[in-house]
């Protein structure tokens, strides 16, 4: 029975995603909230949050915080979500996870709406959201999957510093203020927090998103493999991935190589993917016309453009995919997969 | 017969290779140079460059400019080689020239002196430097190839704004600055001075170098493509590219996935690269030790980090490769081959 209102809660709710989940339910009159609670450290705790008419202030976060909760948006890290994802379950709530603590669990639903809503089904609780850099790719290529078969991947990213958070927006743009004035650039965060050394970002590119994994690849290159194969239902999908932080603001975009089953024209796939919910397509090169992160950042749909055909590869294709990844690589799917889980009723 | 000294002309004088190609000069003890002629547009005339403890005006490049010059570097645009080289080549000068205008006539020498000085043998009067992309990949996979037998290459690049001049590097910071002070980036060169539209590069990556060829595929990644084929004379070699320009100032990199005919492990490609000449390996993930543009610019190297095994392909490898678009790119490029011509006595 669908209830006539949520009460919801956002866990990192001063953080990139977290602001950008509290803007987007702001103009969500389809969603109907009944009780917002905005979770934080107990840092942020006390910080006044503007929501709609009301000025919310910030709660620390503890195992009490679930209570009525219906719902329940996370993306305040993977240890928050590891402590307090289960609690938030035991207390009822649904949990929509955008962190990477459940996502290869089996029994967990990773979703992305346009592509699985199905799987939501078989929620236990939790619903993890993909890693955004996966996320925006399988958008993209899920419909030609269903119509060529995908049988292989191979992506470069050039991910944008708001994956890291907000702090690593104030560095690239700290850094980039200090470079033009001839100073150096102090690294305190990217490639990744917890790591041992900084680089700076500014005028900059870094092979690393993530830290490394023991096979050499990054932690990112991986959760984008495991993660693509996990959402399509491709386990054998043959696919690598090199990711690169690029001083962007925000908007990830991606240059990806896939090679199909079936034959396939790049007036084909650009007409089934105009039609294809969430995909928007930015693809003539006489205009030329193709998507860029300044341009992407801002709206929920994901771009693509630079179709074109592999000139040795049969069923090979060259694809440039552009994304702002707080909206649909994190913040806009996770309010879809709300919507979806309501209109499946299955919260 | 060796000559005893060299009359040089830089053609281009005051652009972004010119300037390096005459501090390069101004170090290089080994180049007994007699006279250097510093050529430009009129507009540039006159303008004194200091030259070791000398002060060297600018010359108006005409047809009798090359009177006397036994060696002259253009780096001022294709239309300036077109009109200019074969005056320089009649008039009894070698021509190192950075352009893409004769790159591709059969009868002329597309040299990098670590991969092919054999065919500096059969030159006409004219030598082309490779495009900076091109030329740094093939550098660091020449090695790979002769050992294990090169069958593919997907390329993906991150492309320095230094690449298309002067003015492009003033663009991205004039940009960069106004972006950071709230006000709209004004473009005016980006992504190719002579297309129609111009995009923002500060804060955003460009999935356009150059403009458009009839295939979709951009000028710059037929270069690589075509260019690549001819250095490495592997007429029948697979290889796509998709060339991205990002905010940096000096220093390409780039994500390369090879096929090997042979089996090869990374600890043997890490191995045969580090002896290679030319190539600097930077890979060890455990100490995030990798090539990063902002670190490379200004050695005349080709870096090489993040080498490894593709998860689902034999003899598929992915590298990350790194080079100063303007030294091993360009200037320096160019002086190496002058060296091999007179090492090889062709001049």
């Amino acid at each position: 029975m669908k209830k006539t209102e949520y009460h919801v809660a956002i866990v990192g709710a001063t953080g990139a995603v977290g602001t950008k989940i509290k803007e987007l339910l702001e103009q969500d009159t389809h969603f109907a909230i009944g009780q917002l609670k905005l979770l934080s450290s107990r840092r942020s705790a006390g910080t006044l949050i503007s929501f709609r008419d009301e000025q919310i202030p910030c709660e620390e976060l503890t195992a009490s915080s679930f209570e009525d909760v219906d719902i329940a948006f996370f993306s305040a890290g993977g240890e928050v979500s590891r402590q307090f994802v289960p609690i938030a379950v035991r207390s009822g709530a649904i949990v929509i996870d955008n962190t990477s603590e459940f996502r290869m669990h089996k029994e967990v639903p990773l979703v992305v709406p346009e592509v699985n809503p199905h799987v939501l089904q078989t929620h236990q609780g939790i619903v993890s959201v993909p890693n955004c850099s996966a996320l925006q790719m399988v958008t993209a290529l899920t419909p030609i999957h269903h119509t060529y078969g995908l049988e292989r991947i191979i992506v470069s990213t050039y991910q944008a510093v708001s994956g890291s958070g907000v702090g690593a927006i104030t560095e690239l743009l700290s850094q980039a203020q200090a470079s033009l004035q001839g100073e150096p650039a102090q690294a305190n965060l990217l490639p990744a927090k917890k790591d041992k050394k900084h680089y700076p970002i500014a005028f900059n590119v870094l092979p690393q998103v993530d830290v490394f994994t023991d096979n050499d690849y990054s932690f990112e290159e991986q959760k984008m493999m495991d993660e693509t194969k996990k959402i399509m239902e491709l386990p054998f999908l043959k696919m690598a991935a090199t990711c690169v932080r690029v001083p962007v603001v925000t908007g990830h975009s991606e240059s990806v190589y896939i090679e199909l089953a079936a034959p396939a024209s790049v007036s084909e796939i650009r007409e089934l993917l105009s039609r294809s919910p969430g995909v928007v397509v930015q693809d003539n090169p006489s205009e030329q016309l193709y998507p860029t992160p300044l341009q992407a950042a801002g709206s929920p749909d994901v771009f693509v453009g630079r179709i074109r055909k592999d000139p040795d590869i049969p069923n090979g294709f060259h694809l440039w995919i552009v994304s702002d990844n707080l909206l649909k690589g994190a913040a806009w799917n996770s309010l879809q997969i709300a919507h979806s889980l309501m209109e499946q009723d299955l919260i």
